[in-house]
C-alpha cells in the first residue's frame, strides 16, 4: 500500500483560545493539561499515529489487547493494560502509537470523546493521527456480516452534510470522509476475504423510529412506508445505517483530519428490523472491522 | 404530599406491531421477550412504580445502593446487588420497586433506553411508573450547586418542541413534563434545604459548540456571542444546559408517562465553561439529586 498524503500542517485545532499557555481541562475523559505537566502529555500521548473508537467499551477493550499482541507491544512483567483517565464517561487505553476508545452511541457521545481527544492530541504535539470509527450497523441491500466502508455520512434528507446549531444558528458541514483511506481498508477487507463494499453510511439520532424500525415503543407508520423510505436510501447509495458516522465526518473534514470509518452490518434491513442472529454468529460479525483495522494499522505502522 | 393523578390507562407504548405474541428483542438491553419467559418477565419486573435514569454508570450503580438501603431492602445474605441484563451498553438494577439504568450521554443513546425499557415494562405489565431523569448541567444564571427540576426541555431555538426525522420527514413532538411532579419534587429540595429552582431546561446534541463553550476543538464566535446566547437562553427562563431532557421529555409526553428531569448544575455559565471546582465540591453536587429522589421515592413509596 502507498503511504498516505498526509496534510503537511500538524494544527488539527480550530479554537484560538487553546494555547499551549492556557490550562485546560478535558473534563469527560478525567484528564487535563497545563503548562506544569505539558511535557508528561507530549511523552505520553505524541506519538499516536491511531486514534481507534467504536460504541462498545467492551469491543474497545477487546480492541486494545488484539493490537498490543498484533503489533508485538510487551505487556512489562507483573502488569497489565489498564484505561487512562477516569472511566466514568468513557474508556481509553493507549497502545504504543494507537489510542483507543469508546465513544458510547450516538453523535453527541462521540461528538464530545473527539473534541476532548483533539485538544489532548493537539497539547501533546500528536502530528497527523488518523481517526478510525469501527461499529456495527444495518445492511441496506448488504447482507449480515458485510464490511461497509463509509465514503461519508448522510442526514434524513440523504445528503452528505451535518447541521449543528451554534448559539442558536443552524450551520451545515461537508460530512465526507478521506476517499485514499476508504480505498486501502477495502483493500485490505479484500486481502482477508471478507465480503465489504465503500458505501454511504446513513446516520441517525435514534434507533428505532427514525431508522424506520416497526419494533419500538413508537411507531405509526407502516411495513409499506418504511420499505419505501429504506429503497429510497439504498437507491441514494446507502449501504448501511448507523448513528455515528455523520458527525464523525464532519468534525474530521473540518479540522482536516483524515478519518475512516468502518463498520460491520448485524443484518439486511431489507429482510427485517429484530437482530435475531444467535450471539456467535454476532460475535464473529463484529470481529471483522476488528480484523481489518489490526491487518491495516499493522501495515501503516511497518511503513513507518 | 397528596398522591399522584396518574392516567388510568396502563399502556404507554404506541405501536400495534407490539403484542404479548409477538417475541420481543431488547437488543441494546440484553434481555428478550416472548410467550416462553412471559410470566417471568412479569414476575421480575412487574412491580415497578419508578423507573430511574441518568447519565453514568457508577452513579446509578451508587444510586441503586442508596435506594436499595433508603428502602430497607435487605440483600439476602451472601449475595450483592448485580446488573441485570447485558452491561456492554448499558448498566440496569432492579431494587423493590425502582428500576435503575444509566442512559450514556446524549439524546440518542437516552432514546435507545427508553424505547427498550418502555416495551420490557409493556411487556411486564407494569402500571404507571414514573419516568425519572437525574443529572449534571450548566446552570444559566444560578449558582453552581443549584438543583434545576425542569418544566420543559428547549431546542436550539428555544421552543420546547422535540424535532425527529421519521422516514426522511421532520415530525415534532411536544417537550414538556409533568408539572404536579415537578412541583413537589422542587418541595422535597426545599425541605432538604437544598438550593433549588424549576426552569427550563435547554438540550443540545453537544457539550461544546452547541453549548456555545469557548474551549472545544473548534470554536468560531467570541465570547460577546456566546453570552449574547446564553443571555436570551436566560431571559426566554433557560436555568440549566445539559443533553438529554428535550428527548426525554417529548417520548415521555407521547406516551402519557408521568415524568421528570433533575439536574444539579456544576457550574454558572454566565461565569465561565470550564468545570474547576475541586472534586470533592463536583462529588457533593452530584449527590444533590440523588438525595432529593432518595426522599422522594420513599415518600411516594410509603403512601403506595
Amino acid at each position: 500500500m502507498a503511504p498516505l498524503e498526509l496534510p503537511s500542517a500538524h494544527h488539527h485545532i480550530c479554537n484560538d483560545n487553546i494555547t499551549p499557555d492556557a490550562p485546560d481541562v478535558l473534563y469527560h475523559l478525567g484528564l487535563s493539561y497545563s503548562k506544569s505537566n505539558c511535557c508528561e502529555v507530549a511523552s505520553i500521548f505524541g506519538d499516536v499515529k491511531f486514534f481507534v473508537c467504536g460504541g462498545s467499551a467492551e469491543r474497545m477493550k477487546n480492541f486494545a489487547h488484539k493490537i498490543a499482541e498484533k503489533l508485538q507491544i510487551e505487556t512489562p512483567f507483573g502488569y497489565a493494560l489498564a484505561p487512562i483517565g477516569s472511566t466514568s464517561r468513557y474508556v481509553i487505553y493507549k497502545v504504543g502509537p494507537v489510542l483507543i476508545a469508546n465513544h458510547g452511541m450516538g453523535m453527541p457521545s462521540t461528538s464530545i470523546l473527539l473534541h476532548e481527544v483533539t485538544k489532548l492530541l493537539e497539547h501533546a504535539g500528536a502530528q497527523n493521527a488518523v481517526y478510525i470509527r469501527m461499529g456495527t450497523s444495518g445492511g441496506v441491500g448488504v447482507a449480515g456480516g458485510t464490511v461497509v466502508v463509509s465514503s461519508e455520512g448522510l442526514n434524513h434528507e440523504l445528503r452528505a452534510v451535518h447541521q449543528i446549531p451554534i448559539l442558536g444558528k443552524v450551520h451545515e458541514r461537508v460530512a465526507t470522509l478521506d476517499p485514499a483511506i476508504a480505498l486501502e481498508i477495502a483493500a485490505t477487507c479484500e486481502a482477508l476475504g471478507l465480503p465489504h463494499t465503500i458505501g454511504k453510511t446513513l446516520s441517525c439520532d435514534d434507533f428505532y423510529e427514525e431508522q424506520g424500525r416497526l419494533d419500538g415503543a413508537i411507531c405509526e407508520y407502516t411495513n409499506e412506508d418504511k420499505m419505501a423510505f429504506l429503497q429510497a436510501a439504498y437507491d441514494a447509495g446507502t449501504r448501511n445505517i448507523e448513528m455515528e458516522a455523520r458527525m464523525f465526518a464532519a468534525f474530521t473534514h473540518k479540522l482536516n483530519i483524515p478519518a475512516a470509518v468502518v463498520c460491520v452490518t448485524l443484518l439486511n434491513r431489507l429482510d427485517g428490523d429484530q437482530i435475531t442472529q444467535p450471539h456467535s454468529v454476532l460475535e464473529s460479525y463484529d470481529e471483522r472491522p476488528m480484523a481489518v483495522l489490526l491487518e491495516y494499522i499493522k501495515a501503516k505502522t511497518t511503513e513507518m
